[in-house]
């Protein structure tokens, strides 16, 4: 049997990523076969294994990167901003931002995390930590100059990011508001919601 | 072979239920099958259908009964508050402390909504924008009184409404803060968000 034209190479593993990133999306983690992602790509089952190990391989490497490039974002988002209310407003623009443009990792991100090996999901679970603990620091230098109000900065960290989350479930890029809009409702509940 | 014990009857029902509550939390829709869930249960596969037609049955059976029992208690909080504040702060807590108390029904009515055949997803659909919608309502009643301020009022009651959903993500009931002192904290966020 020939081998199947692109087998090999970094397109046919981009591939892999978004044929398994939209069926895991579309039935969830457990009812993904490599035999059907295979077939989606249009590879021999055989042929996966040139780029992925298993099938937890790749939806580690799916949460992994998007949570990879999510701080990566917000670190660039956040470089330079000592005020709080600065930091905090460049916060709600990049999550917000991110998450209508890749709302289908985030989706998995959080649907099943239940489906990561225990070392994996440490792993993820670290990375998660490391990003709320960014936005609770804001928080804490925002209460303790006196520019927020917030009982507990842990527990307003989670509601901000639930919050600004929540537009997976409903933003639709051909949708009435345009993406400018949704920053700054979101902006305004955010720091109105926090007004010392 | 011998009728299994109580392999009839309501409690039956109400473990089946309960079982595979569990097993589509722990591990989705798809990868459920009803021999795990008999066997689960302690009945024969058979006898299951005594109490359900299918798994399409009961997923929707599980998620139409929370939606059901949502709406009710919402309307059980709502009843004879005109005040648009007053009826915030009920429609809070009522969110915050259904969603602590039943955060596995939650999660499964969020993350299976794609497994739902198109009639019984567009009666949960149905259900929940008649639950945003009342959220709206007090919205447009508090802008229109001059008490809130919010440029979408849609957008609003889904920020809203995701951000209190949030909890069920870290809530536990043994963790260091209580019901109480969640309600409040989110109760303030949500009040100072749209702070008129």
């Amino acid at each position: 049997m020939s081998r199947t034209a692109g087998s090999h190479g970094p397109a046919t593993l981009a591939a892999i990523r978004k044929a398994g990133l939209r069926l895991i999306y579309e039935h969830g983690y457990e009812a993904l076969t490599l035999r059907r992602l295979a077939a989606d790509v249009g590879i021999l089952s055989g042929s996966l294994y040139n780029h992925i190990k298993t099938k937890q391989d790749l939806l580690f490497t799916l949460v992994r990167n998007h949570m990879t490039d999510l701080l990566a974002n917000l670190d660039q988002a956040l470089a330079g901003l000592d005020d709080p209310v600065a930091a905090l407003a460049a916060f709600v623009r990049l999550h917000v931002t991110y998450h209508m443009e890749r709302r289908y990792e985030v989706y998995i991100a959080n649907s099943e995390l239940r489906s990561l090996e225990p070392e994996n999901r440490a792993t993820i679970v670290a990375m998660r930590e490391r990003y709320e603990r960014q936005l609770i620091e804001i928080l804490d230098h925002g209460v303790a100059a006196g520019r927020f109000r917030v009982a507990d900065t842990r527990v307003g960290a989670f509601a901000i990011i639930a919050m600004l989350t929540g537009i997976c479930t409903w933003y639709r890029p051909d949708g009435p508001l345009g993406p400018e809009e949704i920053v700054r409702i979101h902006t305004d509940l955010v720091m109105q919601g926090l007004a010392g």
